[in-house]
Parts: C-alpha cells; sequence; structure tokens
C-alpha cells in the first residue's frame, strides 16, 4: 500500500502498533528520513533538502520535527520507535556521536547529533558514518544480502568503504576503518585531496576526476559538448561519451577501472570477502564500461582461492539507498533484530 | 616448578586433576607441543625436529604419540584436555581440516590433520593456519594482550597477516584472508614467488631478500664475510652488518623499512588497527635499525585520527611462540574459557 499523505509517503499498515525503527540519512544535498518494521520493510518516507544553515541546533530541531512527523503520518507512535539511526558523512566521534568537520556542511562542525536528537525525540539514536551505513543497508536489503564478508565501496565525490566480516559491521580503532580510498595505487601520484600522492580516491573520487576533467584538453570536445562546457564536465558525461564509443571517453574509463581494480585488489588479499559491492560511479557506468572490465583486471591478479567464490557488484539500493541507510543504523542498535 | 622429567619439560603441578588445552605447532623445521590451563599458563611443553617423511599418516600418528606422552607426563589425562589445537603452515582447507600442499613440508599434501588426530587422541581438534596461530599468541600472551584490533604480521620466509578485530579473529572467505605479503607496494616492480610483481613478499620476505641477497654484488663484503661466504648469506647478516654500521647493510635495511612502511600504511588505512605486531626480522633487527625507521615513515603518512593510540611493536614471544600458537588455537575452540 502506497499512498501520499502529508508530505511523507506512508507505505505501511496504519493504526497498528508494531515495533519500529526510524533512520535518518543525512547527505551533503538531500536528507532522506524513513520508518521500518523490524524485518526492515519502509512503512513510511520522505526525502526534503539537506540545507544546512549555520545554525546546527535550529537545523537538528527541525530534522526532529520532520521526524516526529513522519512517525504520526505512518500512523505511529514514537513510543513505538525502538531505535533512531543515523547516517552522517565523516569524520565522526563515535564515542559521543558527534559530528566532527563534514567538509560538504559547512557549519555543522562539532554537532552532537546523537545527544540533540535524543533530547528531542527521547529515544535511543545511534550515529553512522554514510559509509558503514550504506554497508549495512546494501548488506541488509540490497546487493550483499546473505554474505558474511563484504567490502562496500562508496564511490562518489570521495571514495571509502564500509566492511562487514563475520556478519557484523567491523568499525576499527576510533571508528577509522574503511578509509580504503586513501590505500595508495600509485607512488607519487596524482596529489588528493587528503595532502598524501597516488590515494586511490585521487584517482577514482567524483571531486579528483571532476577536476581532472576541467583540465585535460586534447580530446575532450564529446564530454564538453555533453556537459555544456568543459567547466561544466562531470563522471557522469564522460560515461555517457564512452556509451557513445568517444576515445577519449574510454581512455578515462580505462585509466579509471585501472586504479580502481588496483586498490580492490588489494582489499581482496586483505580481506578475503565473499562480495565487493561498488557504489555510485561504477554502478551508472554498468557491465560493459566498468564492472566487466573491472572484474577481468582484478581476476587476473588473484589467487584461484581468492578469485572463486568472489563476488564484485553494483550497489542495488540505487536513490532508495538513504532511505535504507538510516533504517539500518538504527537496526544494528541494541533492541534491533538482526537480520 | 620447572623439572625435567622423560622427554618434556613439566612446569605444572602434577597429580591435580585440571581442565587443559593441547597446543601442537609445526613449523618446518620444528615441532612444538604444549599443555596449557584455562589461563593459558603452560604446563608442559616439548620440541623435536618436525621431520616430515613421505608417510604423512605415521609421521601424525607420532606426532600424536608425542602429545599423548606430554599430556601423561604432566601428571594430567586425556580425558582432561578440552581442546587440541594445531598451527601449521596453510594453504589449509579449514572446514575440513586440511593441510593443502605446504611448499616447505613436501609429502604433506592433503594430509586430513584433524581427522588423523582425533581419531587418534579422541579429542576436538582445530587445525588453524600458522599466521592466525601466530597472531592469537601474540595477542593472547604476547605483545598484543588487550588490544581490540591487532594486525599480526608473520615476517619470516614469507609475509602473511593473523587479524584479530573486534576482539577475534578474522579468517575471510575460505580462511584466505590476511594474505597482506601479496598486496602490492610496487608496480611492475620485484618477480615474487606467487607470479606477480611487486608484493610486500617480494621485498620484506626472508626468501626473496636471501635471493636477492646472492645477487647484488657491489658493497656487499661485510655481509658476505659474516655470512662466510655471498652463497650463505642471510637477513640475519644484514642486520648484523648494519648493526657494525656497514653501508651496504644499512641501505638494504632503509629499502625494507621502505617497503614495509608502504604495506603498513595501506593496512592501517584500511582495517584502523589499535596494534600492529612485527614477528621475526622487524623484531630481531630492533628498534634502530627497523622498528623506529618504520614508525617514522608509516607516521608521516598517516591521518592524525589514524596514528593517535596505533602501536607498532615487535612481536613478544619470541622462541616460546610455538608453544603458546597451538595452545591459543585449542583456547579458541568451542569450549574454551577465552581470556
Amino acid at each position: 500500500v502506497i499512498c501520499s499523505q502529508g508530505f511523507a509517503e506512508v507505505l505501511g499498515i496504519e493504526g497498528v502498533s508494531i515495533r519500529t525503527w526510524l533512520g535518518i540519512d543525512v547527505g551533503g544535498s538531500k536528507l532522506a528520513l524513513a520508518l521500518a518494521d523490524a524485518e526492515g520493510r519502509l512503512l513510511a518516507r520522505r526525502r526534503r533538502p539537506t540545507e544546512p544553515s549555520r545554525d546546527a541546533a535550529a537545523d537538528w530541531a527541525r530534522i526532529a520535527a520532520d521526524a516526529r512527523a513522519l512517525v504520526v503520518e505512518a500512523g505511529a507512535s514514537l513510543a513505538d520507535v525502538e531505535a533512531v539511526g543515523v547516517s552522517v558523512p565523516g569524520p565522526l566521534d563515535l564515542e559521543r556521536g558527534l559530528l566532527l568537520e563534514p567538509p560538504n556542511l559547512p557549519g555543522w562542525s562539532r554537532v552532537p547529533v546523537r545527544a540533540l536528537l535524543e533530547g528531542a525525540l527521547e529515544r535511543p539514536v545511534r550515529v553512522e558514518n554514510d559509509a558503514n551505513a550504506a554497508a549495512l543497508a546494501e548488506w541488509r536489503h540490497g546487493a550483499g544480502r546473505g554474505a558474511s564478508h563484504l567490502v562496500y565501496l562508496t564511490m562518489s565525490t570521495g571514495v571509502g568503504a564500509g566492511l562487514v566480516l563475520d556478519g557484523r559491521l567491523y568499525r576499527g580503532r576510533a571508528g577509522a576503518a574503511g578509509e580504503v580510498g586513501h590505500a595508495r595505487v600509485e607512488w607519487d601520484g596524482e596529489p588528493c585531496a587528503c595532502g598524501r600522492r597516488g590515494c586511490l580516491e585521487a584517482y577514482c573520487g567524483g571531486a579528483a576526476w571532476t577536476r581532472r576533467l576541467r583540465a585535460v584538453t586534447p580530446g575532450a570536445g564529446r564530454v564538453a559538448a555533453l556537459a555544456g562546457g568543459r567547466e561544466r564536465a562531470l563522471p557522469e558525461h564522460v560515461v555517457a561519451a564512452a556509451g557513445e564509443g568517444d576515445a577519449f571517453a574510454r581512455a578515462e574509463l580505462d585509466r579509471y577501472n585501472h586504479y580502481l581494480a588496483r586498490g580492490l585488489v588489494n582489499l581482496v588479499f586483505t580481506l578475503a570477502p565473499e562480495v565487493v559491492v561498488l557504489g555510485t560511479i561504477p554502478s551508472h557506468a554498468g557491465e560493459a564500461l566498468c564492472l566487466g572490465p573491472v572484474r577481468e583486471r582484478v581476476r587476473a591478479e588473484l589467487w584461484p582461492l581468492l578469485a572463486r567464490g568472489l563476488s564484485i557488484r553494483p550497489a542495488a539500493l540505487g536513490a532508495e539507498l538513504g532511505y535504507y541507510a538510516g533504517v539500518s543504523v538504527a537496526r544494528e542498535s541494541a533492541g534491533a533484530s538482526g537480520s
């Protein structure tokens, strides 16, 4: 049952008191809210622009109000909410549920997200970085269902990993694990936003690739035409031009695939995952332009023992990711039902 | 109480029936047997040459007989043994407790170690590869005590890792995790025994380094003199010559440290461990020649969040490692007390 009521989509059955989990996914541009049942099915959801102001307390009060409204519109009550899960861009202070200095959310520096929401909603709140939340979502509801050992690579502006190892999220010391975007795929290579050189993110991060597209001149005509000017060129224009057979775009994707495969090979030798789920750019580029060539390059390097039973897949949740990311974090909390 | 009785050292109190764990550590040259109590304290131990013949069944019957004799000499009985742990060189079929094709133990191909020992000793047997067993031993009894997230690097003939993540051994799919010796530290670099190029093991494995020492000519005089001929040169002679200030040996160690640091940086960005324990070569080379320079190189690359609270340490168990490795595997079995 999908019906539009007030501002949210209500997908569940109203008027029945059931245990629910509330998810809040905060992106650089969009914010997604969702309410799910014990099996992780969405009962209601809503999306709106994030619109961070300089007044983080007011912004988060509004987020809490939207969450409360979503619960009410779904015909539930906050008392039915077992836990609230928040997915936010890192870095985080996990211990204190504190957003540190998210580069894409200026003004939200050192925001005590957990304390603010626990105060406003009076429910237990768990905060997780977006790569970990996305890994949980793809593992519970998407491309990684049933895997014991999963690596999810978020590959949009930056590159980072969420690691599900032995059937649970692995965070590492201070929650800092999964920074595989800063493992090196070249020595003395391209400068990275982190200040080092040759990081995977410096080759396969959307921001780095965008910078490169605006600097690389020869042969970029078709990409520039699709973008409406080279200064507007984005990875998606390269993908579109490559799909048309444009030589420059094909070479760019080849370079992308080359470095992505280098990063994946080191990861697989280290962690021997069953499933690697690749996020935004590779899943948009698809089989012929990215996933197939990357798989081939990775397999050519792996020992048979590691290659056998390894699956490299595109992310499955697409535009729904945010809803499941928040809800998956909530369900990881104490009291969640597990999978 | 340490007394020599029969062929074993008996360290515990005799005649008291207590729960015990039996460990068997199989190395390329030496075999170590130990009996431990619930706290992991050694009650009796014995070491002898491994001496693998072409008759694996007879070899393992002898190992079982030695294990049985050790238990009796310690004043215990097999009925007191909760579990038997076996540490063997990989690769393994973990599911079936099967030794596959250990390169240093010719003749022991596809040996069903678990079935043979369970048949002979009538106790539950758990088999683990040596890197994992050593990681458990250093974590429970050595340099990594109390760490939640530990990476142990075995650095003798080859290079491999045992990963303790969130307080338990992480094995990955088919037990194949931890092959960080084959993560790349150079592109199109030195050939590796695995058939690829530029692997960490091709630079920091003892076998690869030994091959190089026998090939590299200029300036290797002091190393050759200490070894009694270049054809006998080993990493330990480089360490000794470097300790005397020999320029060639210092440059060799500098190269070793450079590549080890490269491998560690990628590992730390991926796993954010609290403790990295470095095995044989670095722990022999010591602070001034290896550990200090490696720490400095690694820290220069890490973000503050990852560098803070990261400790890179030499292995602590030294010649005792084998005893604790086997016993630690036994104690990981069902019914072990944990730490």
